[in-house]
């Protein structure tokens, strides 16, 4: 038997929104192995274990795959939205770094729609233009790369989408976001509070920079901030394609 | 008959990768607008009538659709990847800034997966933390526009995601964006050059800043330019989640 891994992105809730390729690979899978909530969306069959683990234990669980992939295992690694954006791709890389057999393991990175996209499309088409994505939890990172990637995005031009707003034991981090913005975006520019997009507690909320609070965000909310371009035209936000 | 206009994305070209979203809504259409080769992934069917147009006439093709849609017909304007970013959203947008029916008229947008991410799931996971999105074509902004964006990245540590890195039209464009990323990026890191990705044509390559050249680009490539920190194991690229 031939093991192997894949890492699947299954979007950001509303089943409509998994690929074939992801459905395809849980299919075959023998094994599902994530964080509690997104493996809750497999549905169990007969010759498939489900593997949920917690928030925060990523590289214990990538090595769990791989060791299982390398025992002759068929191991779907499952992520919401995209596995490359801020997910588990990433991990399932970092924990590959310690083992021997690194290239003799069958690994495929399989694409999904990565939350930014999903509330862009509920919103209009913000990100129409070059934008950036930034993951604004300090968990990984010190809060000043965090506040060194807003500053060069909104002097760029960029259109933004944060993930990773707001978490319980950050409360007062996104607030000293917003403030950064208010110094380097003027107060028309407009911010989409985008929360669990395609799923039944979707909610959307566009307001502009000087209306911002942080309790418009939540750990399930993506923001999306404009450019200076973004503007509306009826319910929708759009950033046009040219820039003049 | 009550008539709408979904604008779907059909993602980078493997039919694996379009949502079931996607396809419902193509399911139900009765009129599909794009551009000729998007148009062609499209299969025919009674009742279904196929508009394929030109390059360079989105806005002619978006006017066009949501003139159907106003008289009753279900249209899908289709784009590649997602049609939110770099596609068919943002000019659909445009087109609607000059009806008075704006919010009258029913429009769906459907995510789909754009080209950067199913390249870099093929190279493992280069936008694995903070990245920007820009389009290198000076068709709708001037280059000195380009050059502030890729700058401003640069500096900010973002990994980057190019789309229409070279075109016949401008073929020393791309050359002049090696240069500047030379200004502000050592000479090892790592670029990805994924042409057609999921398709018969696709071939994957990675390079250093240092070996790149304009010639590894062409109009079917999505250059992904990893951050300071994007490194390789085994075959893989990725950007590891956390910064010290």
């Amino acid at each position: 038997m031939t093991g192997w891994v894949a890492v699947a992105g299954l979007g950001p809730g509303d089943d409509a929104l998994i690929t074939p390729q992801a459905q395809s690979a849980l299919a075959e899978a023998t094994d599902v192995v994530g964080y509690g909530p997104y493996v809750a969306r497999v549905a169990p069959r007969p010759g498939l274990v489900l593997h949920p683990s917690d928030n925060r234990v990523e590289l214990e669980r990538a090595a769990h795959a791989l060791d299982m992939a390398a025992a002759g295992r068929r191991v779907v690694v499952v992520s919401s939205g995209d596995p490359g954006v801020f997910a588990m791709a990433a991990a399932l890389f970092e924990a590959l770094e310690t083992r021997a057999d690194a290239d003799a393991l069958d690994i495929r990175i399989l694409p999904g729609i990565t939350a930014m996209l999903a509330a862009a499309a509920r919103a209009g088409a913000p990100l129409g233009h070059d934008f950036a994505a930034i993951n604004l939890s300090d968990n990984l990172k010190p809060f000043a790369e965090v506040e060194r990637r807003l500053r060069h995005a909104a002097r760029g031009g960029f259109a933004m989408a944060f993930y990773n707003p707001r978490s319980k034991a950050r409360p007062h981090q996104f607030a000293r976001v917003l403030e950064i913005l208010r110094e380097d975006c003027t107060p028309d520019r407009l911010v989409i509070f985008a929360r669990a997009v395609s799923t039944p507690d979707e909610a959307l909320r566009t307001v502009t920079l000087a209306e911002a609070t942080p309790e418009m965000a939540d750990m399930r909310t993506v923001v999306i901030v404009g450019s200076e371009a973004t503007r509306r035209v009826g319910r929708w936000v759009y950033t046009p394609r040219s820039v003049p």
